[in-house]
C-alpha cells in the first residue's frame, strides 16, 4: 500500500496533475489538472486508484488508514468551503463519480446528492431559498442511492425501477404528468415513500448519516467496477481488467436550481466530422443525467448548430427562439466563458476536448473534460488540422489514429445514385457517420441472437442504455427516436464507429407487438431498413453501397504513416481481384497466396479429386497434368495484378480429405469420371478422414510423400513467371513451403522445387530470380529455426496455426471454452485475434533471432491474422520483421500499426 | 576429406586400433587390435567409413587420391607375402567385407576369392596343390561376384539364382546329390556356363582385371549401405544412416581345402543362457559362409557341448563321433589353440566375444572378433559373474546391459504345469530362450499382414535369410528346420530378444501347400504352436504362461543399478492391479494416475453420461454425487496398494465426447435413465462433437468451465486419502491439473481444489499433507513455465502430447505419414516413442530451468510414453528430473536406465 492514496483538488490547493491518471483515473487527472490551470472546478478529493485493488484484496473493506486519508481529506474540503458533510443548517453535499483511467463512459455508477438527509434537506432548502429544489433533489438522492448503493435496480432492462412506479403512481393520482408539475408536499410524500420502499426491498432503514452515505456511495463505485457490463466493456476495448477505478468525491454544484441554472456537455470541435466547429448541448434547470439519458429534447450550445438542428428537425425558427435557443442566445455571458475556457481546455490538451459544464445560479463550473471520443474520420481530419494549425508535429498526428478505427472508413458507403433513388422514410440526428443496411429488431438481445445467425440488423430503440451495449456491438446500425447527438446512443456508436441515427422523433416503436411505425409505413421485426449515418435519412429497404477509397485526409493521413514506417505491409491475396484492391490500399506484395483455393472454382475440382483418389503415382500425376495449365494461368493472373511486387505463393497445404466430395452425388460423379465404383470412392475418402485434421497428413506432408504435387506447383508457378517475363511483366515470386517441422522436411522439399524449376528453366533456356522459404507454423519449427533457416531464404510466422498448436486450441472448436476463458478472464484476448506476446510470441522471437543468426540476411514477415492487428504489428516491429501481411481491407490498419509502432520505438 | 583413408593391418605393422571403430568400424578395428596382441590374422587393410561418405557425396566414385592409397596398400600386402593379386604363378587373392562402426551381421555384402581369373586359378591350383578346390573357389568367386556386384541375385525371395539353377542342371545331368560330388571338368564347365550367364544379364565379360575387381568389391560394399534390408535394420536398431561403413581387404584363408583345414564360429560364453562356457560350431573342408548359411549341420567345438548337441537332437554316440565330432576330438591341436585365443580375447576386451576362425591346413587364423551377441538373461549373467571373477565393476556391468533387452525377461514365461500336460511335438535347439505362442505362417511377407491384424504368429521356415528379417521381427516366435546355434535365424533372434528354436530336423515344411507335418500331425497356415525356446521344446496349441518376476539375477542386477542411480522411478497406473505389479517391479510412486479410465467400468459409465448430457449445473451436480463414492472407493484402493508411496492423480482430462454413447441402444437408454427423449440426447451429443479433439475441450479446459466436475475430483482424492489414515495407511495424493496453457488456468483450478479441500478439512476437523501441481503438456505451458510454477508445486511433462503439439502431429492420424517419413530418412525415430531432444527436448529443458527459477525445489518428472524409453530417460537424468513414470512393465527398463544415465554422466 501507497503512503498517499487520496488526492485533493481545489483552486487553491491541488495535490494531482494530468499525469497521474492511472493513480487518479482521467476524470480525477483532470480535475486536478484544471485547478491547476486556473478553471473553475468544484473542491473534492480523488481516492486512488489503488485503492480500488486494495478494497478487492481486503474482502471489500479497507485498512483504518485509508478511512483516515478520506476523513481528512473531506474535512478539507468543508474548512474551504465552511460548509459540513450533511449540517442540517448549511450542508455540504456531495457527488460520488468513478473515474478509471481509461475512459469508460455511463459503465459504472455514479451517486449525486450524497449528505442529505431529513435534517440536511431543510438546511438546503433554507441556503438555497428554494425548498421544491430542495425537496426535489432529496428525492433523486434517496432514489439514486436506493437504486446504485442499495441495489434496487431491477436487473431486466423491462422491468419497472421500484422508484419509478411510485411516481408514476403519484403522478397518476395527482393527473400531472411532468415531474415538475410535483408540489412539495407531493415531493415531501415521496421520499416517505421512497424510504419505505428502501426499508421494504432491503430490511434496513435508508441510511441518515452522511458519512455512512458517503462510504456506501465509494463501495458503490468500486462495485461498479465489475458489473457484467463494466467487465464486458472492457473486453471489448481491450482495457485490463486489473488497473481498476478511482473515486471523485467532489462538491455539488446545482444546474437544476431554476432558469438561471443549466447543464450541459460540449466538444471543442465537431466530433462526427472533426470541423473546427464548438459544438455541444445543454439543458435550462437540470442535472447532468438529464442531458446524456436523452429524455429531454436538448438544447444547441451555438447558434449556429442550433441552426443547423432545427433545419435537421424542421423545426420553425419561431419555435426555434422559444423553445430551444442556444445557449449563445440564451445566456450569452454564460456562452462567452464556456467558449474561452473551451479553448483554453483544447490549446493546453493540444486534442479535441470532451467537457460537462453545470451553471449554477449564474455561475459557469466546469465538472469534467476528457480526450472526446470521435469517429475515425474526425480522427484524422483533427490530427491532420492540428499538424496544420502548428498544434501537434507530425508523428504525433500519426499517433493520434487509432488503427483499428480505420475500419469505419473501410466499410461501403451508400452508391451516390443508390441515394438519389431511395425512399427517404424519416430524418433524425447524423449521431455516428456510416451506412447500414440490415433486418429491423427492437431488442438487443434479439440483435445477439440473430447476429450470430449471421443476419445483419439494425436495433431501433426509443433510447438506448448500457444493457444495450451487446446488442449495438453487433448491430450494422442503431436507430433511436429520442435523444440528441450526446445521448447515449450518439455517443457509444461513435466510440464503436458504428452508423447511428438518433433522435428520430416521428418514429414510433411498439416494444410488444414488434413494430417500427413511420408516417403511414409500419415494419415489422425482420423488415430491411437502411440508415445514413452522414445525413441523419432512413431509407426504406436494402440500399446499394461501393467500395471505399483512400481518398481525401485518409489518403494524407497514409502517406503520413508511409513517412515514418519501417515494415513493410503486404496482403494475404488468393485471386487478381483481392490483389488489386490490396494494391489499391497500399500493399507491397503478397505475403500468403494460398493455392488451395483456386482448386475449387469450376471444373477444376474434378482433376483435383481425380488427383486426390488415384490409386497410385501415375494416376495422380495424368490428374496433376490437368491442373498445371489451370494453376499456371492462375498465377499469371496474381503476378500481373502484384507486377514488380514480391508474391509468396504457398504450396498446397490443407489436409486432401477438404478437397473430396462428402455427398453421394458428388460420388457418383467422381466414380463416373475416374471408371470406378463408388465403393472404392467411399473407400478412399473414408481412409483420407482424420480425427485431428489439423495435426494430420497436411501441409508440407502432402509434398513429402507425394512429391508430384510440389512438382507440378513449382511449375506451374516458374512457367507463369516466364510467360509474364515474355510480355515484359516482372513477376517476383517467393515459393514457399508450408508446415515445416523439421529442417529435413523443408531440405526435402526445396530440393524438389529446385530441381523442377531448373528443368524448366533448361527447357526454355532462360532464367529468373526467385526464392524459396518456409511458413513457421509449427512450434518446432521455431525452436528449430536456426537448422531450417539454413536453407530457407525467408520465413513467414503463420501465427494462426502455430496460436493453435502452442496453446493446444483448436480454432474450430475453441468456441466451446474461448468466451467462458475470457469471460472468467483466463484469457485477456482471443488469441487468435491478438498476438499471444508472452507464449507465441516467445516462439517468434526466438524463431527470428536463431533463424538470423544462421542467415543474417533472413527476410521475415507474418501472414497470419495477426498481421492486420495493431498490438501484434507492433509486436512484429519489435522483433525487427521486415513486413506484416494481411487481409486487403485491413492494410491501410496495418500501415498505420506500423508507422506507430516505429515511432513509438525511438 | 581426411588425409589417411585406409589403414594397414598385420601382424607386422598395424596403423589401427580397437578405439578407431567410428573410422574403421568394429570389424576393421578388431582386425588391427588383434594384429597388435599379436594373434594371427591374415594381413589386410581397411578402407574407413569417410570413404563411404566421400563415395556417396562423390555421385558413388572416388578421388584419386583415395585409389593410390588403395593401391599403395594393396602393395604393401603384395610385399609382405611376396604374392601379387591376380598372379597367374601365385595369386594372392582377397576378400573385401564390410564392418560398420556398430554390427549389423548379415546386412551387408561380402566378396571372397577375388583375384581370380582364368589364369590366376591355375597358380592357385599349383600352389595349393589342389587343383578342384582351385576350380571351385573361381567357381564360387564368379557366383558371388555375379551376385553381390554385377547385381546378378534375383530381387524376389522366391526366383532363383542363375548360378544355382546352372548348377543344379548340371547335377541333374550327372545325376549327383552335393557340390562336393562335381568333378574338376564339372567345374571347369561350369566356370564356362556362369561367364556365359554374365555375359548374358549384364551384357558385358566378366572382369578379368584383378583390380576391376577389387574397385567392384569395394564399390559393392558401400552399395549395399543402402539397401533396403540394411536400412530397414538401422531403422530397427536406432543406427543413424549417415555412420557408413569401412570395408576390410584381407587375404583370404581357406578353410575349404581338404580334411586339416574348416572353419567355425565361437563364443567366449554361451550366448544363449550366458554360462561360462566355451561353445561354437564348425566344419570342415568349408568356407565361413557354409557354417552361418545352416545348410550343412555345424558340429560343436567343445566335445562337452557335442555331448549336449546329440543329446538335444537324439543322435546316438556312434554317429556322433563318426559323422559330428567336435573340434576338440578332431583337431585337438587347433582346438588348444583356438581355446587359448579366445581366453586372450575375452581377458583383453573384458567382454564375451563372438569370433570366426578358419583353419587352413593345420594353421588356425582368426578372422574376426566382436562383441557377442547375447540374450538378455545371458547379457545379466555374464556382466554379474564378470564383476565376481574381477574383471569388470560394478558401474561397468550395469552399463553392459541394455535397458531395452530387459523387455525380453518381463514378458510372460510358460507355466511350469502347462509344460507339463503340452503335447510336445518335437524338439530343436534352444536356439533363443523364451516362450510362444502365436498361429503358423510360412512366409515373412504374410507375419507382416497377420502382425498389422493384430495376430500372434509363428514364422516357419526351412532355414532363414536377411530378407525375413521383418517378418522375424513381428512374429512371437520363429521355428526352423534346418541351421544350428550360430545360424541365421538363432543370431538374429538372440539378437531380437526373440523365442527361436532352430534345427528341428523332423519336421517338413511344404510352402506350396502351407503345411508344417511333425511326424503324423500336419498344420496348416493358421493353426497354434507354442515353442519354448529354453528347451527347443516345440507344444502343440496354445500353452498357458504365466507372469515374470524380478528374482535371480535380474533382481540382482536391479539392486546394483539402484545403488548407482539418482532419479526416482515412478509408474503409470490406473488400477490396485497395475499398482501392485508395477511395485513389484520397484516403482517408488505413481506418476500418473489416469481418473477417466475408472468411469468406463460397470454401471458407473451411466452416471457419468448423466453428468455429461445434464442441462446445466444442478444437473451435473445431482450425477456427480453419484460419481462421488464410486471415485473414493476407487482411489482408496490405489492409495492402499501404494500406501506410504506418492500418488500423482489426474483429473479428468479427456473431451466428454469419448464417454457418450455412440450407438442407438446407448443413446436410447440414456434417454430412458435421464427421463428425455432421444432427439435431446443426440443433439447433445452431436453438439460434443469435435473437429479437432486432440485441440479441443478438454483437460482443464473442462475443469474451468465446468468446476464442479474438479469439486468432486477434488472432495473423492482427500476423502479417500483421510478414510486410509483412519485405518493406519498413509496415502501421499499429488493432485494433478491436465492441459494447462496459462498460469491463470492452473491457478484457477488450483483454487477450487485447495477450496473443496479445506471443507472436507473442516467437515472432518482433520488435516493431511497434499501436493497441486500441473502436467506440461502444452508448449505455452513450457514457455511460461516460471509463471506457472509460482503456484504449481510439481511439473509432470506429459510428452505424449507435448510432442503432438511441438510437431504438430495427431498421434492418431501420424500413421499417414510417420512412416514414410522415417522410410524417407526425414525423421530418425518415432517422436512418440523417442522423445525428440532437439525440439521438445528444448521444451522440456526450458520449461525445468523456468520452473526452477521460480520455484527451486519444484519436484519435476516425466509421465508420457518416453518415461521408459532408455535414450528418453538419459535425458530425463540430464535436465535434472526428480523421477520418470513409465507403465509397470517398463519400470525395471526404466531404473536401468535412469542408473546408466547417472554412471555415464559422472
Amino acid at each position: 500500500m501507497l503512503e498517499k492514496n487520496v488526492y485533493f483538488f481545489s483552486k487553491e490547493d491541488t495535490d494531482g496533475n494530468k499525469n497521474l491518471k492511472e493513480v487518479l483515473g482521467g476524470k480525477g487527472a483532470n480535475l486536478a489538472e484544471m485547478c491547476n490551470i486556473g478553471l473553475p472546478i468544484p473542491p473534492g478529493f480523488t481516492v486512488t486508484t489503488d485503492v480500488c485493488k486494495i478494497y478487492y484484496d481486503n474482502n471489500k473493506s479497507y485498512p483504518e488508514t485509508i478511512k483516515k486519508e478520506v476523513e481528512k481529506n473531506l474535512k478539507k474540503v468543508e474548512e474551504l468551503l465552511g460548509k459540513k458533510l450533511g449540517d442540517p443548517n448549511d450542508p455540504l453535499l456531495v457527488s460520488v463519480r468513478s473515474g478509471a483511467a481509461v475512459s469508460m463512459p455511463g459503465m459504472m455508477d455514479t451517486v449525486l446528492n450524497l449528505g442529505l438527509n431529513d435534517k440536511s434537506v431543510e438546511g438546503l432548502a433554507k441556503v438555497s431559498g428554494n425548498e421544491w429544489f430542495a425537496f426535489d433533489s432529496y428525492r433523486r438522492f434517496i432514489q439514486m442511492y436506493g437504486d446504485v448503493v442499495l441495489g434496487m435496480k431491477p436487473e431486466n432492462d423491462g422491468d419497472e425501477d421500484p422508484f419509478e412506479g411510485i411516481i408514476e403512481d403519484v403522478k397518476k393520482e395527482k393527473k400531472i404528468e411532468l415531474d415538475t408539475e410535483l408540489s412539495i408536499d407531493d415531493l415531501k410524500s415521496l421520499i416517505v415513500k421512497f424510504k419505505d420502499a428502501v426499508k421494504k426491498v432491503t430490511g434496513k432503514d435508508f441510511p441518515i448519516s452522511p458519512m455512512e452515505q458517503l462510504w456506501g456511495g465509494i463501495d458503490a463505485v468500486f462495485n461498479s467496477w465489475n458489473t457484467d457490463r463494466a467487465i464486458y466493456y472492457r473486453r471489448l476495448n481491450q482495457i485490463p481488467d486489473d488497473i481498476g477505478t478511482a473515486v471523485n468525491v467532489q462538491t455539488m454544484v446545482y444546474g437544476n436550481m431554476g432558469e438561471t441554472s443549466g447543464t450541459g456537455v460540449a466538444f471543442t470541435r465537431d466530433a462526427a466530422t472533426g470541423e473546427n466547429l464548438f459544438t455541444g448541448e445543454y439543458l435550462i434547470n437540470a442535472q447532468g443525467e438529464d442531458v446524456v439519458a436523452g429524455t429531454r429534447t436538448p438544447q444547441q450550445i451555438t447558434k449556429e448548430g442550433s441552426l443547423r438542428w432545427a433545419k435537421l428537425q424542421d423545426v420553425s425558427e419561431e419555435e426555434r427562439v422559444s423553445n430551444f435557443p442556444s445557449l449563445e442566445e440564451a445566456m450569452p455571458k454564460m456562452y462567452k466563458d464556456l467558449f474561452e475556457m473551451q479553448r483554453k481546455l483544447e490549446v493546453y490538451y493540444k486534442d479535441m476536448q470532451d467537457l460537462e459544464f453545470t451553471i449554477q445560479d449564474g455561475k459557469m463550473w466546469i465538472l469534467q473534460t476528457r480526450s472526446g471520443k470521435r469517429t475515425c474520420a474526425s480522427m484524422i481530419k483533427i490530427a491532420l488540422d492540428m499538424v496544420k494549425e502548428g498544434m501537434i508535429d507530425e508523428k504525433t498526428a500519426v499517433l493520434r489514429v487509432e488503427p483499428n478505427k480505420l475500419d469505419e472508413l473501410l466499410h461501403p458507403d451508400f452508391d451516390k445514385k443508390a441515394i438519389d433513388e431511395a425512399i427517404v422514410l424519416t430524418k433524425g440526428l447524423p449521431a455516428s457517420p456510416g451506412a447500414a443496411t440490415g433486418q429491423i429488431v427492437f431488442n438487443a438481445d434479439v440483435a445477439e441472437e440473430w447476429a450470430d445467425d449471421g443476419k445483419e440488423t439494425i436495433l431501433v430503440r426509443t433510447e438506448t442504455s448500457p444493457e444495450d451495449l451487446k446488442g449495438m456491438n453487433v448491430a450494422k446500425g442503431i436507430l433511436t427516436a429520442k435523444g440528441g447527438m450526446t445521448s447515449h446512443a450518439a455517443v457509444v456508436a461513435r466510440g464503436m464507429g458504428k452508423c447511428c441515427v438518433s433522435g428520430a422523433g416521428s418514429i414510433r416503436i411498439n416494444y410488444k407487438a414488434k413494430t417500427l411505425t413511420i408516417g403511414e409505413d409500419v415494419f415489422k421485426e425482420g423488415d430491411w431498413l437502411s440508415l445514413n449515418g452522414t445525413t441523419g435519412e432512413v431509407y426504406k429497404g436494402k440500399t446499394k453501397t461501393i467500395e471505399p477509397e483512400l481518398s481525401g485526409n485518409f489518403g494524407q493521413l497514409m502517406e503520413l504513416a508511409d513517412k515514418y514506417t519501417r515494415m513493410n505491409v503486404r496482403t494475404n491475396a488468393d485471386t487478381p481481384h483481392d490483389s488489386e484492391v490490396a494494391r489499391k490500399f497500399g500493399a507491397q506484395g503478397i505475403g500468403l497466396c494460398r493455392t488451395e483455393h483456386m482448386f475449387f472454382e469450376g471444373d477444376r475440382i474434378i482433376a483435383m479429386r481425380e488427383m486426390i483418389l488415384a490409386k497410385d503415382e501415375a494416376g495422380r500425376i495424368e490428374a496433376l497434368e490437368k491442373l498445371l495449365p489451370i494453376q499456371r494461368a492462375d498465377f499469371e493472373g496474381i503476378f500481373k495484378a502484384m507486377h514488380d511486387l514480391p508474391v509468396t505463393v504457398r504450396l498446397l497445404d490443407p489436409p486432401l480429405h477438404e478437397f473430396v466430395p462428402h455427398d453421394e452425388k458428388g460420388q457418383k460423379e467422381m466414380a463416373k469420371v475416374m471408371g470406378i465404383s463408388i465403393e472404392e470412392i467411399k473407400d478412399k475418402i473414408e481412409s483420407l478422414s482424420e480425427v485431428n485434421p489439423m495435426l494430420g497428413h497436411r501441409g508440407c506432408r502432402l509434398g513429402n510423400t507425394y512429391p508430384e504435387i510440389t512438382v507440378m506447383q513449382a511449375r506451374a508457378i516458374i512457367e507463369a513467371a516466364l510467360n509474364l517475363k515474355k510480355k515484359g511483366i516482372k513477376a517476383i515470386p517467393e515459393i514457399m513451403i508450408p508446415l515445416i517441422g523439421t529442417a529435413k522436411e523443408f531440405k526435402m522439399q526445396e530440393e524438389i522445387v529446385r530441381d523442377t524449376i531448373n528443368t524448366v528453366f533448361e527447357e526454355r533456356g532462360e532464367k529468373m530470380d526467385y526464392l524459396v522459404g518456409t511458413m513457421i507454423e509449427i512450434p518446432r519449427a521455431a525452436l528449430t529455426a536456426d537448422e531450417v533457416a539454413k536453407d530457407a531464404e525467408f520465413f513467414s510466422f503463420g501465427t494462426n496455426d502455430l496460436t493453435q498448436m502452442t496453446y493446444g486450441y483448436s480454432r474450430d472448436d475453441a468456441g466451446k471454452f474461448l468466451p467462458i476463458y475470457i469471460e472468467k478472464g483466463l484469457l485477456k484476448n482471443d488469441p487468435f485475434q491478438v498476438l499471444d506476446q508472452t507464449g507465441v510470441g516467445q516462439l517468434v522471437k526466438m524463431a527470428t533471432e536463431k533463424g538470423r543468426s544462421a542467415r543474417s540476411n533472413l527476410k521475415i514477415g507474418i501472414c497470419g491474422e495477426h498481421g492486420g492487428e495493431p498490438s501484434s504489428v507492433e509486436f512484429c516491429d519489435g522483433v525487427g520483421m521486415n513486413y506484416v501481411s494481411c487481409s486487403p481491407y485491413r492494410v491501410p490498419i496495418a500501415r498505420l500499426a506500423a508507422a506507430q509502432a516505429n515511432i513509438k520505438k525511438k
